[in-house]
């Protein structure tokens, strides 16, 4: 048997995990129990119990860890000493989950994770707790082999689904920024190219929402008595959020994308590398890439195009049957994406002020949850850490990764790279089919391995004193 | 004290009336109390048990009675021998109730009446039950002062809320056609003008209805990832739905209104009779009139306009807090009233040829639930049934009624009055503020009275021989 020295440093991890995945899936399996939903103060409870138990986790690994309280959901922060002449590595990560309705498309339980296929099934399997969990694990298994140089620091808060607005909050504090300050910020809370390709995610699109309530009758009417004279808010919900888009698909709200910048030759060069395979997307997704702004590639419109989107729309009756009725109110819940350019707040208020421009003859509207803090994010491909993860990808996957633009958005890290001083490196190993944010989330076993693989090469890497 | 004989008419049922209303309201209260909603399943057993109890009642009053099963919800049907040189009454009424929801909004639970300022609240309690109530307690008062001389028949129907299908299919049958044969078919399920001012009801509108459903994403798909690529069928929904009237409210479906008839001078001299009252309007209702197609008079849009009105639309994330998905489908409910010269079946045909030919790229509409068999109602104002209730009004509140056109449809009327070969009669005593189909639905004291005088009087008048 060959010596862990000895041992190439890939087969090495790949050994320690083949020693270690019960144990690694347990520990996994017992933070996706915990359903640390916040967006929903029901499970206020949860979510603290979940970073505790983080907390207490990390400390068994050997950080220095502690649970602290914010405006919002408490911050677990742990950090480790290091080499000074290292780079110091920060790690972000978020312990919450998003809701797991529709429940009754799920095939087990969301907060009973299942093990169908070598694939792990729960809410957070994925996001982003399977991520996370596979970095803590390496973590873990670095330092037991000796071979953590660097300082690391590392950061989960619980409001990744939700604004962010407890770290959002610590981070314009002097303090925070002292106790986060670092080298490189690595985030694993994106999605690869495929199970074979690798990606190092290198923008980000920034997020804004509100929530619309368009109110009119006193009280639900009857719809042949007063149909005709009541204006119907199920109605005039549809015509304004009709007036959101042109007959293209391009936004049509006026000031909306002024300030939005188009990609470089060279992203673009680098955009269109990662092919968009339309007769996958239909087999997995069941529907034609037909949305978005159709006069962009698909690539682009997904990366560098924002969206407007209706995440929710309900108004009236909904049960069997028909019933006769001008439903009093309707309500819609709208988020967009935002590109590279575009600022957040000018953006919000061009949204705002196009719905109070439209809001149909007799009806009231009413904004609420609106939110423009979160712009786009775009990592530099010359930077020494996405090539140094390049290296590492190189390694583990045989064959170099794609550069990727994801076009979700983690609404802090923007906020995290300049409180840190740090440079951004996005390495995700999510994948289409695990269904992210949807019923039946799951990330599979090889997965999790490779985002385990990568994690201990990267550390190791960060640790080298040449590097 | 005077004899019965003596007495006025009037006076003798209002006497009647004080007597008996606590029993009355007590019967009124048990009907009120079965849960007879006909769009939904579940309540299949509690529509069954208000027949049998409205037929055990019938038989209690005097009449011969029998609940007829049909392909829908059974009918009863109850009749009492009259002379034959009388005129024979039909009158129809329902025994269903529109689903309570939204529950949360009902002050006190919808079954289980409750008398408020004079005044009971519970879902039917206006429409039909309370109309049905004041008729049979009617029939019963006037059949013990021994003044019944005409032939009555009266049918009870129990899927008025949801398409008749039961009792329509019975219509067509030669049996039920020479059954029902009458002269004059009496309808109490309108409203009437105001408290003070009663009203006889000259048309109704038709009504068809479908449901839609647009279907995308296999599942709900994260907003940002796919944002830009997978068609949102919340957006869809809402953008198709748009399509549906131009921007002044028309109509804006080809072919809809090619059939459509203006009403006459006389007929729009009439309507116009009974003012609007804005004001009281905004005030009862908390909207202003600015629904349907603007470029007509308010009591024309609510009486010989057709509407397309959306009764419920619903996709995606309604909880609290945002959700950042696609939604994988999207659902609406429509039901269209249409006016006097439309054919049902081509109005609803255009509705749908008009869907279809908008559904948005790369979404898939399905649509069920259709229904296009009902059309308007139109009564002649110099019908002498017409004129001997007016008659009958004038004599209990002082003052001649107004002709109204009710915008809502009985869609079973126009079917019963070619079957019983029958002359229309609609006089209801509904009012906006009882909240017909909505939450806390009610009827008064005074309304019931009203209403029972009426039925009372009109059964001596029917009964007369010079009549």
């Amino acid at each position: 048997m060959q010596s862990q020295a000895v041992l190439p440093r890939n087969a090495y991890y790949l050994a320690r995990f083949e020693a270690e995945k019960e144990r690694f899936l347990e520990e996994w399996k017992t933070l996706l129990r915990i359903p640390s939903i916040s967006n929903n103060p029901v499970y206020d409870v949860d979510c603290r119990r979940c970073a505790d138990w983080l907390k207490t986790h990390l400390e068994q690994m050997g950080l220095m860890a502690e649970v602290v309280p914010t405006v919002g959901k408490p911050v677990v922060f742990a950090e480790r000493a290091g080499d000074p002449g290292l780079p110091v590595l920060l790690y972000y990560g978020h312990y919450d989950v998003q809701p797991a309705e529709p429940l009754e498309e799920w095939l087990s339980p969301p907060f009973e994770p299942t093990l169908r296929d070598e694939r792990v099934y729960a809410r957070g399997a994925l996001d982003n707790k399977g991520q996370t969990a596979f970095f803590l694990k390496a973590v873990e298994t670095v330092i037991k082999a000796g071979a953590l140089g660097c300082r690391l620091k590392v950061v989960l808060e619980g409001e990744e689904e939700s604004g962010s607005a407890g770290l959002a909050a610590c981070l314009v504090e002097r303090a925070w920024k002292e106790r986060l300050k670092s080298d490189v910020l690595l985030v694993c809370d994106s999605e690869g190219h495929t199970i074979e390709i690798p990606g190092v995610t290198m923008g980000l699109r920034g997020i804004i929402h509100l929530a619309l309530t368009l109110k009119g009758p006193a009280f639900d009417l009857h719809s042949g008595i007063h149909g005709g004279a009541a204006p119907n808010p199920a109605l005039g919900m549809a015509r304004l959020l009709a007036t959101l888009h042109d007959a293209d698909g391009s936004i049509a709200v006026k000031g909306f994308c002024d300030s939005l910048t188009r990609p470089s030759d060279e992203i673009k060069r680098l955009l269109m590398a990662a092919p968009f395979d339309e007769e996958c997307y239909i087999r997995d997704f069941g529907v034609s890439p037909a949305g978005g702004e159709r006069r962009y590639p698909v690539q682009e419109r997904l990366a560098f195009r924002p969206t407007i989107e209706i995440n929710g729309i309900h108004s009236g009756y909904d049960g069997p049957g028909h019933k006769t009725i001008i439903p009093s109110s309707a309500r819609a819940k709208i988020t967009s994406r935002i590109a590279v350019g575009q600022d957040p707040q000018r953006s919000l208020q061009s949204i705002i002020d196009h719905l109070r421009a439209n809001v149909p003859a007799g009806l009231t509207l009413e904004i609420s949850d609106e939110d423009g803090s979160h712009g786009a994010l775009a990592v530099d491909p010359a930077s020494p850490f996405v090539k140094r993860a390049a290296r590492v990808l190189q390694s583990i996957y045989g064959r170099d990764p794609l550069y990727l633009w994801c076009g979700a958005s983690i609404p802090v890290v923007v906020s995290l790279i300049q409180a840190a001083s740090a440079e951004p490196l996005l390495v995700g190993f999510g994948l289409p089919r695990d269904r992210m944010h949807g019923p039946n989330e799951s990330f599979s076993m090889t997965q999790f391995r490779n985002g385990f693989l990568f994690s201990c090469l990267l550390l190791e890497e960060l640790s080298k004193p040449s590097a």
